[in-house]
């Protein structure tokens, strides 16, 4: 048998995918979240991730921010549906000598962010762990049910769009991680944007209202990866152009100062939750000018959807085009947070 | 700060417990079940569990069992609200080198068990441990408004029930961890309700539906830990009659073999997953008839509710009484399974 980190995440998750689901499932496995018909105009949104200390949290990380992202980031999958978030379960492995006041910090941030987005925590569970502190919610929404956006609605010649910028959380990390020096400004901006994302929760339920959204999903493991997820969904293949990428200043200088590929780090690096999403052509500007208007953070057009090739082609300024390397995050084939 | 330990697991329930939560949540933290306002006549049911290898389930237990198990207490949970259980999302966290092989395995068991009661697998979330394996489920049903049977609602008077027989899990654990010798009936009987407990939820959709039952939950912790919520939330006291307890042979020669109190370990030990309940005194007989004409489990009559004293009564054949042992299933004071 092999082990697990020889098939890796997706792998097992192809595997699993295949069980037959009744007709109630609108969509199980495979997007950003479950879509549940509730009536004949609604659906459920039922979203899950687990957190492990070490993997996906370091020890020293502050509780109240911890339990900020636990909860944004799920917020994040309902957002990339278009939907709103209602109520949460937690749960909880805690080694036995961990300290209590640990956990009403983690529960302070949690619960600052349920009140902001109107997210009731409605129960839970809470046992012991022999070793690492282990989170996991379970966040439910609702919607219309003609208004979801699923990853696969993508047809060649929409045009591809990102919310916000790419490659801070990176840079966030990296900070952290390699200890590296930056002024307090742009260090700031950078672990702000790893240690407390923002869901874009308003911009994705207006997207989805305007029916020009074909294809939607946040950005978790980097565009480099989940773009594959939309292409693979939508049997399409994808175009980006490398010097259209948004990109923070602080983003910029982090690269300059650490000698990386800046498109490179911006389009691989994970845990932007930004929003991720193709349009038709004809409907492009009118939302450009819907999102500018509602002073939403900026959408930038970063490529357009192909039926040519399996591969997505990174498009330079000179057009030489090159195959976008797969390198989105996997769990399984990174390093450890300590 | 106390530690983790010194507070254990309720104490910090019920430190979160007080947060406040929207008119829609009808029923927050402190039931088996979330009860979420759905619609004018429906309502939602949230439920969760996590479990750690090591302290839920050892190392080599079959991993079909322990698919099956993760499901079944969650459907006995939305059984013990009365209603009907609908979809659940899984997360793993699973250590690098584990055998793919084993998850295999473990999701043929969780899907039989999903299959024979309808229920949907809609999703979940795949990630790395550094040290043992982690799952949660989180399983949402449904039910009409008026049928809820909440923990709250015992009143003077009111029989208590349990479906089943108590003590026969805490026999199986015991035969594994101790390592006891049995004949192999007796041990097929006792492993296979602590392996493979079987949710009530036919019966306790019915006594829902009755309107008869004033309150009502499943015995995970054990009678004697789990009446204590009853009698808390309904602040009510009770008494039970040691000789009504009831006991399989194999759990009374299990007692026998090992020298154990049959009553005090029955009443102690978790895992059952029976129902127990409190119906009003003149429903009662009406009650045991249907139950019987469906063929159901056998429900007996263990004691009374009594607005007398604040501990739960013993009451043994010779009418002598005494203060039931608060000993219920902690995760945070019981030794490890490895």
């Amino acid at each position: 048998m092999p082990d697990f980190k020889s098939i890796g995440e997706f792998g097992f998750i192809n595997q699993i995918a295949t069980h037959p689901t009744p007709n109630r499932v609108l969509c199980g496995i495979g997007d950003d979240c479950a879509v549940i018909e509730q009536s004949s105009t609604q659906v459920r949104l039922v979203t899950t991730d687990m957190m492990v200390e070490g993997v996906h949290f370091f020890t020293d990380t502050p509780p109240e921010g911890l339990g900020h992202k636990l909860l944004a980031v799920n917020i994040s999958d309902i957002a990339a549906m278009g939907g709103t978030p209602t109520d949460a379960v937690i749960s909880l492995a805690v080694p036995t000598h961990h300290d209590a006041g640990y956990l009403e910090r983690l529960y302070n941030g949690l619960y600052a962010c349920a009140d902001r987005f109107d997210v009731a925590i409605v129960g839970g569970d809470t046992t012991r762990s022999n070793n690492q502190l282990v989170l996991n919610i379970s966040l439910t929404g609702h919607m219309h049910r003609n208004h979801v956006c699923y990853r696969s609605g993508a047809q060649t010649g929409d045009l591809i769009y990102v919310s916000g910028t790419l490659g801070d959380a990176a840079g966030g990390l990296s900070l952290i991680r390699d200890q590296i020096k930056m002024n307090r400004e742009d260090r700031t901006h950078l672990l702000r944007k790893f240690n407390r994302p923002e869901p874009q929760l308003t911009l994705g339920q207006t997207l989805a209202q305007t029916g020009a959204v074909t294809a939607m999903m946040d950005v978790s493991d980097g565009v480099a990866s989940d773009l594959r997820h939309i292409c693979k969904r939508s049997q399409i293949s994808a175009v980006l152009h490398a010097s259209d990428m948004p990109l923070s200043e602080p983003f910029v200088r982090f690269c300059k100062k650490t000698k990386q590929d800046a498109t490179q780090l911006a389009l691989s690096g994970g845990e932007d939750y930004e929003l991720l999403f193709t349009i038709h052509p004809n409907r492009a500007k009118d939302i450009e000018h819907l999102v500018q208007k509602a002073d939403f953070p900026q959408m930038t057009c970063i490529g357009y959807i192909t039926d040519q090739g399996n591969d997505i082609l990174l498009t330079q300024k000179d057009g030489s085009q090159t195959p976008l390397t797969a390198t989105g995050y996997d769990h399984f084939k990174t390093p450890d947070k300590e």
